[in-house]
């Protein structure tokens, strides 16, 4: 047997391989919108190629009915028109189960080549793909492309060679051999075959389709499932312009392109959905979206195994600074990068109601807020620079969840409509600032207000700031942690508070690395130790209980001489 | 930090880590009760050490009410007339609860050695330990030593050397560094902290408390949990000696030995472990037994990670065989041994109505039964010789299944009561094996009828058996399929079967390999990939998701120079 896409992603592999190994900063695919890298004409060509997409419909040549379906809105402000074809769902199952046999048949050098040459060929779409991120999230262009493009490569490579990882510990055979005393050894040949489990739905979000998407449906693929991918109705094209392109590379290898398959909804899935991850031939979902529906899936699909994740608390403590200027613009930047609807965006921010030490002296718990406040205000100043930080709400819910939060306390900084240079009816809003308090207010501030949305909470101490973050973020979930302290004792403290809480945690950010991002090979995506998520992006746990491994075994010549 | 422990077993480690990876032979348990290993007067000892325990309170210096609890009877006819110490069952999570603490913050190196030591003073122990199996399980003394003793010590092993396998994958920090172009890199210390899930249960089962027992246990320990051991009601005593050697090693290691703890039972104690098994402490559950209490907590305890093995059915194929003799021999000793009270042992033996090939010809279905039903009463013919290879029915239920069974089709051998010549009062009972038709009696083949019963089944053809066998696998469950054929296309279709059902295949079995064992680091024992086990011993799997990590991240200088 050969594997040609193996071999040819042989290298890139290896390189993987070596990073999850070693966490230093490593990525194959340039996050920056490079002409020299993606091609002088590849901006243009991949706006232009979003553009075919619209007002009519997206051909993909997979079992379906003759009726269409799909209503995308870009948060931008103009509905995208684009149908895709309906399918019938037990067609689908079918379809996919019918593609299972050769594809499982070829073995994990097959799997994970074909997974790499369909990432590459991803990565060449990376502009396309951007755009369509860009106006079904409503995240500006920069982000658009770079999340939803080259970091949700890595994210998908980095759960391509965690599966790599542990399948190539499994031998193909094995020559056992037992003494027997005097008498002759028993030998036997063992063979093992890496089987998968069958059929993974991946269950796609509106925020982030590619990015967390992608872990889900490319483990699944790397151990020989087969997949059906199910958008959000919101933000279908990214993964139906992914799903095309799995397509021909499949068909271009000699397998069934069933093996990956697109399920494209109209908004309002929810029975559809919980229909299909009871089928007995479903036997792993990827899920990214609400706890509600992430916890049912978890308590009910159980013929699958579940990934999820969901809503969380994510919070910073702030105990001392050096200096509350550039700690005030990380923060300000973390609260604003595309309005506060990133799964890692902070909403607590914890300050002792008697202030807090800097290097320059003590500073009062309304001069930290005010300097929070300030810096969002500044960073949003200039609505065309805002803008592309800001991109634009992904919808309606959010919005009115800006108008429900600010009656909950006092306002540091006001939430503002901004008007798009480019976009006329793009939904753009500056975040809101409140003012709570941890003794009155912890009814509110321990759920999720998801979006530009975030709470400054005056509490008795860092030791109470602490005891918040843990217990909030073992008991409400959190993907992040973030804190800012001069004292060591404190940031011992803050880390012991992390593993309570079982959350990342950032220590005095303020540079160029915000909370909210997270780097594949090195920073582990959500944990799997709260209820933000059950699983980490990615690990040996996110991709071991993919496969199984039938074994047979029968005697053979011993090769040893009786003692 | 040194670790005493983990150098003391590194070598023993770096060998289990060479096994599972080659899957070769190999044990560092010697499975003969020899005196020149254990010590010449280890048998009197360990014999003499498992007397001492009778009629008396097991001493445990653990949490406990002024209460006993205990009524274990030996299945070869007395009560060991044992008292534990009664848990109070809140008490017992508080104090493996406080313990973690300390345990978690001392990291893998001190857990895996910790593992390590307790393993080798179980060894140490195995003859008492056998004993100790065989009035529990009704076991033959020999089994009893090698099942319970050495051969659990393999699983133990491997669970350990699975769980450090993927601990070592974690580093400990990470230099992270990202290039800026012109701009100085980005640059972070990453810290990487392995987190234990919490307390994990282990609900041990009353045929098999060490083998099965062993791997949640020290899979538990090994990723840095706490561990609260429930055995069998029926088969306390093994488990309980060898919590009190781990409570041991911890204490002199300068941990809580309540990292360890038992839960004695009376018979009855469903409720109680349904209420334990839901405690939102309790966050890692191992359990052998039946298929209802493991669906159960596979369905309802949603807190914890659940690992099960349940019933199934498992299966002999019979195409065509070079001599009957041989084929029938291997198969009658897989019914006796244990009287067929093995999760391994078969039950339905599939055999065409019209016959099966030899290379002396045809034979006929009839004289096949004939041959198995001829070769299972030579082999207990001999009473005396006989028991050696029965042991004991573990409790009435058996007997009473056995008494139910009989009416079920057309009996081949009858099942008799046999005197145990040294122990009077000894339940034991010789295989039965029925006639039934593929045609007709799928009702009661389906069905696993736990115990020495089972089944010369009539097919249309081997093509209809092997669909049996890999529908029933999926369908019911099972642990293993073993196939006679002389056929290579039998064989791959055999395999291809295997790959359905999702069981393990053993092909010929004629010497001194038997379908029902299992050998550690070699064999996967169950897949998870079908209903009668959701988990295999031990592979990634089993031990990836027993503990997550927590990551910090701050700002360090950078290493390189801006480009």
């Amino acid at each position: 047997m050969t594997y040609p896409l193996f071999t040819k992603h042989e290298d890139t592999l290896q390189k993987a391989l070596a990073a999850i190994e070693t966490r230093g900063y490593w990525s194959p695919f340039t996050e920056m919108p490079s002409p020299k890298v993606y091609g002088e004409t590849a901006n243009t060509d991949g706006e232009a190629a979003f553009k075919s997409h619209l007002n009519r419909t997206f051909e993909l040549d997979q079992p379906a009915t003759t009726e269409t379906v799909g209503a995308e809105v870009s948060p931008f402000g103009f509905p995208l028109g684009i149908r895709y074809p309906k399918a019938d769902v037990n067609a689908l199952i079918a379809a996919s189960t019918r593609a299972q046999r050769d594809w499982r048949a070829a073995g994990p050098k097959a799997w994970v080549g074909v997974s790499l040459e369909i990432l590459s060929r991803v990565n060449r779409a990376s502009f396309e793909i951007g755009y369509a991120v860009m106006h079904t999230t409503g995240q500006a262009f920069m982000m658009a492309f770079q999340a939803g493009g080259p970091h949700a490569q890595d994210r998908a490579l980095e759960a391509v060679v965690y599966a790599w990882d542990q399948l190539r510990r499994i031998p193909a055979d094995a020559h056992w051999e037992k003494p027997q005393g005097k008498n002759p050894p028993l030998a036997m040949r063992k063979r093992y075959t890496v089987v998968p489990r069958g059929t993974g739905l991946v269950l796609g979000c509106c925020t982030f389709p590619t990015w967390n998407g992608y872990p889900g449906l490319f483990a699944d693929l790397a151990t020989g499932n087969t997949v059906i991918v199910k958008p959000h109705p919101g933000a279908i094209l990214p993964l139906a312009i992914t799903v095309r392109i799995a397509r021909e590379v499949l068909r271009e290898a000699g397998f069934d392109p069933n093996v990956a398959t697109l399920l494209a909804t109209d908004p309002n899935d929810g029975a559809l959905v919980q229909d299909l991850a009871q089928r007995p031939e479903i036997r792993l979902i990827d899920f990214t979206g609400s706890s509600q529906n992430g916890t049912w899936l978890e308590r009910n699909a159980h013929q699958a195994q579940v990934f999820t994740e969901k809503a969380g608390v994510n919070q910073i403590v702030i105990d001392s600074v050096d200096d509350i200027k550039s700690a005030a613009r990380n923060i300000a930047f973390s609260l604003a990068l595309y309005s506060g609807q990133m799964c890692t965006a902070p909403q607590n921010i914890y300050v002792p109601r008697d202030g807090i030490r800097t290097s320059e002296g003590p500073l009062s718990f309304d001069a930290v807020a005010g300097a929070i406040a300030g810096a969002v205000q500044k960073l949003v100043a200039d609505p065309a620079r805002a803008v592309e930080l800001l991109g634009a709400i992904q919808n309606e819910g959010v919005t009115q969840r800006i108008d429900e939060a600010r009656t909950l306390g006092r306002v540091l900084a006001e939430s503002q409509t901004l008007e798009h240079p480019a976009f006329a009816g793009a939904r753009v809003r500056t975040p809101l600032l409140l003012q709570l308090d941890a003794a009155t207010d912890g009814a509110q501030f321990t759920r999720e207000w998801f979006g530009p949305i975030s709470f400054v909470i005056a509490t008795d101490s860092t030791a109470q700031s602490l005891e918040l973050a843990g217990e909030i973020a073992a008991g409400h979930g959190a993907l992040t942690l973030s804190v800012y302290s001069i004292d060591d004792a404190v940031l011992e403290a803050a880390h012991e508070a992390s593993i309570r809480g079982g959350v990342a945690l950032s220590i005095n950010l303020t540079g160029g690395v915000f909370v909210n991002q997270s780097a594949a090979f090195s920073d582990f995506h959500g944990t799997g130790a709260n209820p933000a998520a059950n699983a980490a992006l990615a690990d040996a746990a996110f991709v071991a209980n993919r496969f199984r491994v039938i074994q047979s075994r029968v005697h053979v010549e011993p090769k040893a001489v009786p003692a």
